[in-house]
């Protein structure tokens, strides 16, 4: 028994096929679907691609699509019929033996599943005369066949072994998501194995677009959106079938962002989606799916530290402010240039030696199985990154995130004989002046083509769950917010980016990140980090009469915010009180926050108020 | 008799409230609606904010937006009304009189129109003591008002001198265009004026979305999108309506662009909206709306000339690929390094003397009248660019359009009396070696935030309709094309651009530009031009063996086309035929169209194609 064949449709990448066979197979795609458009645009002869995709590893799984063919008149019959021969010329010099066809959309088309049963017949006879095959797929906007069961019933009533199904799962799924009452995906699992001929996967956010439009633009890798995919790749694998598991994502972004690194994240998305299926599925499905399963996530039980790469101007400049918010300088790393900055169990490294910019450069995440986590990160495709220990140091495994961030794993507890030995200590006291107890997050900026990536990498390799998405205007454009948290909410990312990539109008690209520590008092912390002199951001006062006006507030309560410049939020019965610094080195600023009552959202209602006080604090 | 106050609502424009008011006076914007969330985020007190407005020549003239008021239980409407008044505090400080309140959409809301009139008109008298006014309005989602004939019943109910309506043109237009048999337009005309408050003008493009999705991110300003706002802006002044015109928008790109710009692409489509609906009006609104009205757009008969702006090596050699594409060296610029290249009725001028990249820099349009075109592009607030001709030279009156093209306007049929003579004549022959007729279209690559202002221009400033509108999945992304024409089809432009703004992956950004040069017989063209070294543009074999299995063409045409590396296009009995040249000096190139039976447009469904052929071309 082998793993699965995994496949991608050459449309969910940019550039041109030569481009997107490269991406594919340097990702370690087995097979690719060749998409019309990109054969037609392509100076390479068919014999040549499919040279080239043998040299790469690649096989020609699929050639598609062929639209609007069955259940017409019998002029139209013949002309389409020409076509398909023209067609199985085409896949015959591609070597590929399966061809999609697509349920008709034109108006030309009768209802009349006998004649589309009776025509599809016919073009399976003449592809089974080459040795060819016909995975009929109903569109989820097909004139007459919108569903699967009744591309299945057709396929049925043709009765010919050349003739199959295609099973996509945006059409599947967006169709039930409509109409729960007219379809259901999990029928599937009772269709003959042998007659499913090719599953296309793809994922997608819940839209109340037109269908057509969310199909063409919005489609998602495995893990990035809202459908159910594990469940229904089970129920697929489950009615017998044996064929690839192969992505076919439209969507706008990554049609234009690198295709090595969005081919990349498909992989990612498969490798996770077959742990999940494996999840779900028994018998001999189960065996092939797990074959090359990842080590599972081990359980996180916190940020260890969060690391702010500096220059000497602003690194002392923020390690001032650090100070002022009551940190203690803990310690100096033995052989770097880096600073250990502690209140509470919050840690904050300052890293000297960084070249780039002001920024969050690396997270810790405290894990129950560093090896265990960096080998799951590995299979999953995260890249490795370089370390060198000095002598007497810990060797922490660390793996690069979509957004650059670099991302480590502590043994959980272990802080004192791990990473922290790394540390010669000041002996400084570990006072708690401001009240500050732990990290609440961290926030990091996206950039706009890697955001669902970003979510993917979370999700599948530290095994956090995408919560709270919102999407807001700010004074400079929409807005993006989602954060990814473990179970336990001791883990939490918060993922922001534009809606649109931005051009030259918008100050503040990228936009800054920030470093969010926990209170249990938010009013006593604020007090006392202004006592000591930590540049907190203004907030306007027409944020506190709206507040007042619109939530129906304690006029005393809004009189204590004002005076502390402290946002607020509430949910049922959960309240979020949060305030900032203003931003320091040009990207980074620190936020403090409180929680009551389980709440557990990011405040993401005062994020434009927020921003435009940052704004018109670097006015002056 | 004064002008109609022109008004725009802060949410229009991207950034702080302090950057908008100053782009809307800027503009020329006599009022601005100020929208609850730019107020809120704002550092400036309402006192300091009437006062900027003021010193900026800017009334305040609505506080917006007042939600989910009306229609609820006892307890809710005194915590709604204690809001209200915390708001009416606010309107005082601010000094506007008006605020709008949006029909509910609230759960909590009743389906009983008396219920909903008696509070509004408790919310009315209200505001009649403090002098303030209530502007009701039907949102087109709202839960049970949501048509602009409920939310007048409801005001007629009410029946307070303080309480009137507000007619927004999205709201009105996109309810009648979902659902023409409920809600009509028209009817709007017999409101009694003095109940109309306000009124709110958007655009937009016909969408399939959600409507909430549809108004909160593809609004577009009058002329820029689909609906009949002058025929809805003439019904509403018919009515009686003698408020202000004000633009409401809210949309993705703009909330995003520089708002300086968009301000004035803004005051450009209130003014050829005025335009517009002066010739549907009559009576006082059509002498109202006139009083500012632009000299009308002149007749046009075609396009003079194409410049392109070259450096010497690219000039070189683009002036040896007009050589051998049959242009004769026809004239030097008596005093600029300027040279005029013509074959037939097409003239392209190099310039040598542009600082700019290889670029489509100038068109000049042939108009009846040119000092009344260029006071027609001077009134709708196009930049007039500074000229000083020579002692001898024609003193050609010339425009920026958006994207940065000059548009120079010629006097028809005057080309020896007129710009030509700028020119000393070489003498060279004007033979036809490759039967190029004329200039057929110039198209123009858009930048990202300015296509809709672009095809704004064009069709207010020229006089140009926009159509053909497509958006096609290039191998770099989505591409929108959009042609804008005069009624004759002598003045064309092909305005392209990407859907999205790219990233660093996709090469050729900026997309080139390229002139298209007409002939009657597309293969004997193409040969001649092969014969005389012309660097055509390799089209793949796998174009023609799919567009003869799609068209079912006749073979020997296709080899025809393929031996000549023609592309094709049909569209019912017309037919189009097109070859281009390699992109040269990095931006631009030329293409050779043959249309036959009258096709209009421009064989978009080839470009993904040529795209990509000239991609594999660049790589060599």
């Amino acid at each position: 028994m082998s793993r699965m064949t995994r496949s991608m449709a050459t449309v969910c990448l940019s550039g041109t096929l030569e481009d997107k066979l490269d991406a594919a197979a340097a990702a370690g795609f087995d097979g690719v679907e060749i998409f019309e458009s990109d054969l037609v645009s392509s100076p390479w002869s068919p014999e040549r691609i499919r040279e080239h995709c043998a040299e790469s590893g690649l096989s020609v799984e699929m050639y598609q699509p062929f639209r609007d063919f069955e259940a017409v008149g019998p002029e139209t019959l013949a002309r389409n019929l020409r076509r398909a021969e023209r067609k199985f010329d085409l896949m015959q010099r591609l070597g590929t033996d399966l061809l999609l066809v697509c349920s008709s959309t034109s108006p030309e088309a009768a209802a009349d599943d006998d004649l589309a049963a009776e025509h599809l017949r016919t073009l399976a006879e003449h592809a089974a005369e080459r040795g060819l095959r016909i995975a009929y797929e109903a569109l989820a906007w097909g004139r007459h066949v919108d569903t699967w069961e009744h591309s299945a019933e057709i396929v049925r009533r043709a009765d010919h072994p050349a003739l199959g199904l295609c099973l996509d799962s945006f059409h599947v799924l967006s169709r039930a998501q409509r109409d729960p009452e007219v379809t259901d995906p999990a029928g599937v699992a009772r269709i003959p194995g042998e007659k499913v001929f090719f599953l296309q996967l793809a994922d997608a956010p819940y839209l109340e677009t037109d269908v057509l439009q969310w199909s063409r633009h919005h489609r998602l890798f495995p893990g990035q959106g809202s459908f159910a995919l594990a469940e229904f790749t089970a129920a697929v694998l489950a009615a017998g079938y044996r064929g690839p598991l192969s992505l076919e994502v439209f969507n706008d972004v990554y049609r234009q962002a690198e295709p090595g690194r969005v081919a990349v994240d498909a992989m990612r998305s498969l490798i996770a989606l077959e742990e999940e299926v494996g999840r779900r599925a028994d018998g001999p499905e189960r065996e092939r799916v797990t074959l090359t399963a990842p080590p599972q996530a081990p359980e996180l039980a916190g940020i260890a530290f969060a690391e702010l790469a500096v220059d000497a101007e602003w690194g002392h400049r923020i390690a001032r402010v650090l100070a002022a918010m009551g940190f203690a300088h803990r310690g100096e790393h033995r052989s770097k240039p880096v600073q250990l900055w502690q209140q509470g169990d919050a840690r904050i490294l300052l890293n000297f030696g960084a070249e780039q910019d002001t920024a969050v450069s690396a997270i810790a995440v405290e894990t129950a199985d560093p090896e265990a986590s960096a080998l799951r990160a590995e299979a999953l495709l995260a890249p490795r990154l370089p370390r060198t220990p000095g002598p007497a140091e810990a060797d922490l495994s660390a793996v690069a995130a979509p957004d650059g961030t670099e991302v480590f794993f502590c043994r959980t507890g272990a802080d004192s004989t791990g990473w922290l030995s790394d540390f010669v200590l000041t002996g400084a006291a570990l006072d708690t002046p401001t009240a500050l107890t732990r990290l609440d997050h961290v926030a990091l900026a996206q950039p706009f083509d890697h955001f669902d990536e970003a979510t993917l990498f979370y999700r599948a390799v530290l095994g956090l769950a995408p919560r709270h998405d919102s999407e807001f205007a700010a004074p400079f454009g929409l807005v993006r917010h989602r954060a990814v948290t473990d179970p336990g909410g001791r883990v939490r990312l918060a993922l922001h980016g534009t809606v649109l990539r931005r051009g030259e109008w918008a100050p503040g690209v990228p936009d800054p990140q920030h470093v969010a520590l926990a209170t249990d008092d938010i009013i006593a912390s604020a007090r006392a980090m202004r006592a000591r002199g930590v540049p907190l951001l203004s907030i306007p006062d027409n944020y506190y009469d709206d507040l007042e006006a619109r939530l129906d507030l304690d006029p005393a309560l809004v009189a204590e915010l004002r005076e502390c410049q402290v946002l607020y939020d509430r949910d049922a019965d959960c309240e979020f009180f949060h305030c900032h610094t203003e931003v320091l080195g040009g990207r980074v600023f620190f936020e403090v926050v409180q929680r009551t009552g389980g709440y557990a959202g990011y405040g993401a209602v005062n994020a434009p108020v927020r921003m435009a006080a940052h704004r018109a604090a670097r006015r002056g």
